[in-house]
């Protein structure tokens, strides 16, 4: 199943966490793995806390570890060279399990779909597979 | 199936990598895949070497480029920022082949715990799927 | 199954797309997910563009978080700690959906062998799994 997301910043988290539980409820699947992945070469897949300040922190990290412009050779072609650097640190997917039914997740794990260069019309790729029952 | 991890320090690499393996032989699948993942927002999942210096070097990169204090945010709620951050770094999951009911892991491959705000009790998720078998 | 890889540099990046997507056209499995991880503990798994520039800022940047040589205490034992630490940030695995028999990737996207202890003979995992098909 593929989530269209609409984003509004160049550099913003966005809490898709309530879109993949969506797609784990519809798949009826009681025990397996959802793999959230990204089509796109300049955003990446994050899970952690959806704090306000921490969401900031994650940004002013990327743009530190990776600043916007330094002399980068791709941005000869394509102005975005920081935006796929930033994409490569992050990941473009993330595996979670599907416990009883729903998505598996810590108290205060989060999914984000991390945009490094918008805005921009976006895709996400979320994929269910059944797990067989073991002795355990 | 979740593996229980009490960790004893702050920063620590905890090798998780024969409980990891004791969760594979029980499933008794034969070809498949192994997802190891965090439920926690303040560690990660790595899969390198064990050896000590190494060890020891990875903490000291985490550290230096994601300080303990630098004035973050999230710091005024909760004084672990870097801990966040540091997880962002690493990433909530891993996935491994299944092989001739193996962990497939290479020579110097060994899974870690990336505990980065302990030392606390912690949950690892360790998820498997079969595969089938195919004409190669 | 496993793709053998000759690399020839000490850091560089093996496109390896065409032989994953071969893995998924074999397999002939129409939904699922195509799971691509590294058997070795110098190298890592990259999802992004094919672009010379973007390569050579990728490596850039791998060099300017993790300069070659910092008196890691790895390197007393074996002469490589720069590249375990860049494989850490890398991470080991990704994985990508399959839809109508195909791998599901974004019109950019390319997968890349992340070598950075080369030349070395090296081995990729693609593992393969089936989804059932569910309403949506």
């Amino acid at each position: 199943m593929q989530l269209k997301i609409d984003t509004s910043k160049r550099v913003e988290l966005v809490d898709i966490t309530s879109q993949v539980q969506e797609e784990v409820r519809k798949s009826e699947i009681p025990e397996g793995i959802c793999l959230i992945s990204t089509r796109h070469t300049t955003a990446g897949i994050i899970i952690n806390e959806n704090e306000t300040g921490l969401k900031d922190d994650i940004m002013d990290l990327l743009n530190r570890l990776v600043p916007a412009s330094a002399g980068y050779r791709h941005d000869l072609l394509d102005n975005n060279a920081d935006s796929h650097l930033r994409a490569v640190l992050l990941g473009a997917s993330e595996g979670l399990p599907v416990s009883e039914g729903k998505l598996e997740l810590g108290t205060w794990q989060r999914i984000f779909f991390a945009e490094m260069d918008g805005p921009r019309s976006r895709t996400v790729n979320v994929t269910l597979l059944r797990a067989e029952r073991y002795k355990e």
